[in-house]
């Protein structure tokens, strides 16, 4: 794989901007980016609210979006996220044996790391105030929404 | 909740007969359904073939057709399938915490079912002989479409 540590930051970004998206459409603003060999195979952010959805979450919406992929390419990805995964997305990350994820933050939510490391998925948390804050806001602003969105009783 | 033992097998037949379809549609073929306290929300079948999804597993599929739904509901849930759930599915059915998954089959493919229950969650293998033969037949006729939809190489 051949990602230099300065990318990072950019396709965090993509993510990020994912994120902000979905905050303006009223829904909850995580967005993920789906990358193979510094090549971006789609963007995608949480549609709960969007497409009345109970699966797409930032990370499955975006690699829903990228479509059908020999396992080859996904094991050869980086699975960029805003959010700590969910042990959904999660799981479909290492259904697809994704190798490496990276996490904006894990403040606000963190539930799957030490499982998906021990699987082998190198999980770096790079722990963005810009993620930090789109949590914050949502988790004053919309919190019964976001109660919802992890299977938590509100 | 009050589930007899005897609804089981019913409740599987929707499972199977979702499977069913989705041989015919040129697909997967595997099925299921979630069950509320005896009431079905949904059924769901695997549509990789069908949506050109990357995500939608039979348990995931009846996940996301039976709506938002708060926490409360899916504690209560069972959900039934024709195979045993990879790991995007049974980490979906971990976030909503589902407390009860009855699998029709394992011999085909297992992937899961130890983690599932290290969390809690009761899984109930049939171990159902129409179950099984739907996947001999996907694995002789269409193998390479079976590994994409496990995330193995071809």
């Amino acid at each position: 794989m051949n990602h230099p540590a300065h990318t990072d930051e950019y396709f965090l970004g993509l993510a990020i901007e994912q994120a902000k998206i979905g905050w303006e459409e009223g829904g909850v603003p995580i967005g993920a980016a789906l990358i193979h060999r510094g090549e971006v195979l789609a963007v995608g952010r949480n549609r709960r609210v969007q497409m009345n959805s109970a699966i797409r979450h930032g990370e499955t919406d975006c690699i829903e979006r990228a479509g059908r992929l020999p396992a080859s390419v996904y094991r050869e990805c980086v699975l960029y996220t805003t959010l700590s995964p969910c042990f959904m997305c999660a799981g479909t990350a290492r259904l697809y044996e994704i190798p490496r994820i990276v996490v904006g933050e894990n403040r606000s939510f963190e539930a799957s790391e030490e499982w998906l490391r021990s699987s082998g998925i190198q999980v770096d948390v790079v722990d963005d105030a810009e993620c930090v804050a789109l949590m914050d806001r949502m988790l004053a602003e919309r919190p019964s929404l976001w109660l919802e969105d992890i299977g938590e009783v509100v």
